[in-house]
């Protein structure tokens, strides 16, 4: 397994030099997260993912859940672990301090859960999902509910799920059947089977809060008519602790590509005893709560699996002697060069440094939203944050993803034959990469979400308020003298962003299938720029600091060449997204679905 | 696991109507290879991969081979198929009836062993090897050499490997350490330790025939001073049986991400009796016969697990009911519309299927000229053979594993969260496809063997000799009424390849990095218009097939929609690969290699 460690040096300078998270805190009254206050946090945090949660990614791996008698049982050592990480308070660090959180700025909560996703990303699913749901029972619970529930999930003596997917619905959770019958004490008896809960049952925590969609006897069907209900597998009893049994059990477990560590089950509901939280049939937007946390996070998967394997595949680039370079021999003095002296390597190598950096600045630019968006005094800056967040968080789950498998599968290749091999861990972090481009929402579901619901929903609206962005930076580096080519480059795409969306959205006025056609390539397009925009940030800075002889110039150095790099290889892709984008549905809509198969 | 069914039709309209192999069959004399018996063949072997070697694909790659005491144990079923593939007469089909073969056309042997590893890649490793073995024994071989390992191996009673791979080297051959000693017999004595041998040890055959790589005492350094020798695991004894056993075993089984019921072994020689086969010192010519055959048929895995997976992709999207089609419910007896009715579903099911059915047309294209290389009486058209081969190999290795793994992973994406899950079946293929971009020669090698040593290394010949017949084909059909459109846009790529390559090879001029900057996008280019070139003329015979009424027209209705869906959403990737490829080698060579980590 490669050594993790954590790219403190990226993340400094993201929310040092780029993004200046400490004036954004002091801003929000965030008077905790001092710049040093923030360091220490990112050391020890660090210091724990390395040698806590790394130690046991590849056994997780090996040993997966176990599932007897109806018990699940995580691998060796995630259970240690768990209360390493509540004891040192991670758990609570965001959290709302009314619960026994830290409130500390959601976004240094984003940055530990990189180094958590790196280092052991089954092993993060557990708190991931906690969150989730304590971010649903704050924004919707009442105040017992709160005393009840937020605080012990807050203290990590509890775990969350969210359980939405059926056997016959994962999309489309209007068709759900799990009902919920209302009780004389003012309970429901929720009933019905779930598949695929993500730490739906495991021995890391002596209780475990699902948050479910439901159906009341009376609901209007579709999405209309679901609930959401928190159903705890042990009832609280009135010292605030597990009490009885509740009808909550697992059926099985999944046996799956990877997150093998991270326990995907079947949860039945038989007449368990359940509570309603939020309106009644106004569940799916409680439940949207967590599904944009969440799917924030999932985008981050494909970030944390890309840096660990591009740390692997550095390594091994380094020390694996192979072949002389073409234009004369490197290491003389070795049996052969390390391969990184090949540009097919560097290739690949580049093309991992230049999609994980550019999804970091991505990635910190949001959690910078969501600061924004939960603490912001301005009833203006809050709503704008939630504009730029409805439109990057599905770029962020689904570009993000995509080019973390390519980072992955990049990784794993540059290995060559031990690539392939288990115990070289590099395959693994392929394996545990590939689920993110599937749940939360597939990648397909989120680029209808993106072209769909959010840019033609807003009649464009969400897209001029980041194309603004774009275009106003443009236009004040218009004549950077080392830069200006890009920023040339960035302009044409940017313009070309709002043409190719009028486009769409005029055809799909005519036929609504011309949205579904297009939206996987505008989507994959809108990231490609999206991340031309924040590379550009980042070289802009990144040009002043070495001209201010700011040290480790090297660094700065890199940043550029990376930057280079995006633009000159990895930026024209754009024109084979645009140009499929454009291409109508008419070639995919054509041939009868009973003819696909001849 | 899907079911798999052979796609014969598709076979046919190809072998039939494309590129007519009974004309070219009758041409080369093979005339035991009727349109009735190659029509008999085919069944036969659709059946026998369907019925046998499928059941036991799931099965296998849960079990994987088990190593204990030294030996390793294939997964239940494996041996007893083996069996039935030798006594069905499959594993001498295409070998020389001198030794006991069936003497019929390689290319038949191609597209049984398409159905075998469409089937059970894993399975169908250990017949593959052995026909490489075979190729190189027939090649390179004494006669008596021929007697004695190409009969048994030819009856399927021994099987083949290749051993090339030590644990310091993989690409760069010239490292080997093995040694081979002359012993006073004339046989030498091996000694060193292979890794990553596929099928180097089972329970499938009475014995191993190892193809190893190993150096003389007084070789010359480097890849000149490499010789091929035959080491059996069992000496032959007199009566060409398995006799004593020889120094030979297998030190251990590696743990792999996919094909995992293809046994890759570690093995050791401690001087074991080898014999020398072909010339001293050149072993690496004698290799390369096995390593072309062994290139195309990994290419075709691609191929393979690409079918394998569209089919289960396709009937899950016809059964699967999920939202309701944009332009209004067309199933509104149903609960929801089945998923094919979205575009974006139907995006990645046209996705593999033009990548699947153009892939198919380019390995016949190559089996026609296996054919041709090896059976035609014209120097002039082994010779023109030849060459064409020597430039689509590495296309074919690279570009269909490329392509097979976005066509797995897309049928992966169909299934949603089910195509994570290993019972489905859907996630296997893309572990199993995965290791063809790296083994017979990683991708990039691929690309540098095909930019570097055939176009660049011929002086343009190679490449000019398969552009010519693109170009010819394009004037023939530059008026066509349907599809000239189409015929436009790959003549203008094909004049752009040409000129693509002059701007590369002048560049490289001046700096030799130039061609391993450019190589892996030069040929995922050069993929995408061979590939274009072949739908191309596919598309001109369903046309022309239509017009004349041939019947079964919803088969060339479908062919031409998805030609267009190929010209029009997946041939303008060719625009980013081309700007790549011409970006230059500066902005990956600038970057120290220390500074990678910054």
């Amino acid at each position: 397994m490669p050594d993790y460690k954590a790219p403190l040096r990226d993340t400094r300078f993201l929310i040092d030099d780029v993004f200046d998270f400490h004036a954004s805190y002091a801003a929000l009254g965030a008077s905790d997260a001092t710049p040093d206050m923030v360091a220490a946090i990112l050391e020890e945090g660090a210091k724990f993912c390395e040698q806590v949660l790394a130690p046991l990614n590849r056994s997780g791996d090996e040993q997966e859940c176990q599932f007897n008698n109806g018990e699940v049982t995580t691998p060796k050592g995630f259970k240690e672990a768990f209360a390493q990480y509540v004891d040192g308070g991670w758990n609570g660090l965001a959290a709302d301090p009314a619960y026994g959180g830290q409130g500390l700025p959601h976004s240094l909560g984003l940055l530990i859960s990189e180094m958590v996703g790196a280092s052991n990303t089954s092993w993060g699913m557990y708190p991931g999902l906690t969150h989730g749901a304590m971010s649903a029972i704050h924004a919707h619970g009442s105040e017992t509910q709160k005393q009840t529930y937020l605080t012990p999930l807050t203290e990590g003596r509890w775990t969350g799920t969210m359980c939405l997917t059926e056997a016959h619905c994962g999309t489309d959770l209007g068709l759900i059947k799990t009902r919920a019958v209302p009780q004389a004490d003012g309970s429901y008896a929720i009933s019905g089977s779930k598949i695929f809960i993500s730490a739906g049952d495991h021995d890391m925590s002596e209780n475990i809060v699902h948050l479910v969609l439901a159906k009341l006897p009376d609901a209007p069907a579709g999405t209309k008519g679901i609930s959401l209900f928190i159903v705890p597998k042990f009832l609280p009893n009135a010292e605030g602790h597990a009490g009885a049994r509740n009808a909550v059990s697992c059926g099985s477990i999944e046996h799956k590509m990877g997150i093998k560590a991270s326990a995907t089950c079947v949860i039945n509901f038989d007449s368990a005893s359940g509570y309603l939280i939020g309106e009644a049939n106004k569940g799916l937007n409680c439940m949207f709560t967590m599904m944009n946390h969440a799917r924030l996070g999932t985008g981050m998967q494909g970030l944390c699996l890309g840096e660990a394997s591009f740390q692997g595949a550095l390594k091994y680039a380094n020390e694996r002697l192979q072949m002389r370079a073409l234009s004369g021999p490197k290491a003389p003095e070795k049996a052969a060069d390390p391969i990184i002296v090949h540009p097919d390597v560097r290739r690949m190598l580049l093309t991992m440094k230049a999609f994980n950096e550019g999804n970091r600045a991505l990635a910190y630019f949001t959690a910078q939203l969501l600061d924004q968006a939960h603490r912001s005094d301005s009833a203006e800056q809050r709503d704008e944050a939630e504009n730029l967040l409805a439109f990057l968080t599905p770029i962020c789950k689904a570009f993000m993803t995509e080019t973390g498998l390519e980072v992955t599968n990049q990784g794993m290749q540059v290995l060559g034959g031990h690539g392939y091999i288990r115990e070289w861990g590099m395959e693994q972090l392929v394996r545990d990469c590939r689920i993110a481009l599937i749940y939360e929402g597939t990648n397909g579901i989120q680029a209808l979400d993106l072209l769909g619901r959010k840019v033609l929903g807003s009649q464009g609206k969400l897209l001029r308020g980041f194309s603004k962005i774009v275009h106003k930076f443009c236009e004040a580096q218009v004549e950077h003298p080392q830069l200006k080519e890009h920023v040339a480059q960035l302009a044409v795409l940017n313009k070309q962003w709002g043409e190719l969306t009028q486009k769409i959205g005029m055809a799909a006025l005519q036929n609504p299938d011309e949205v579904g056609a297009a939206s996987m390539d505008y989507l994959m397009y809108s990231g490609y720029v999206t991340l031309a925009y924040f590379w550009l940030r980042m070289a802009v800075v990144a040009q002043q600091q070495l001209e201010a002889g700011a040290g480790e110039a090297a660094f700065y150095q890199a940043k550029l060449a990376t930057c280079a790099f995006y633009f000159k290889r990895l930026l024209p892709r754009t024109a084979a997204h645009l140009a499929a984008a454009e291409a109508g549905s008419e070639c995919m809509m054509s041939l009868p679905a009973e003819h696909f198969g001849l």
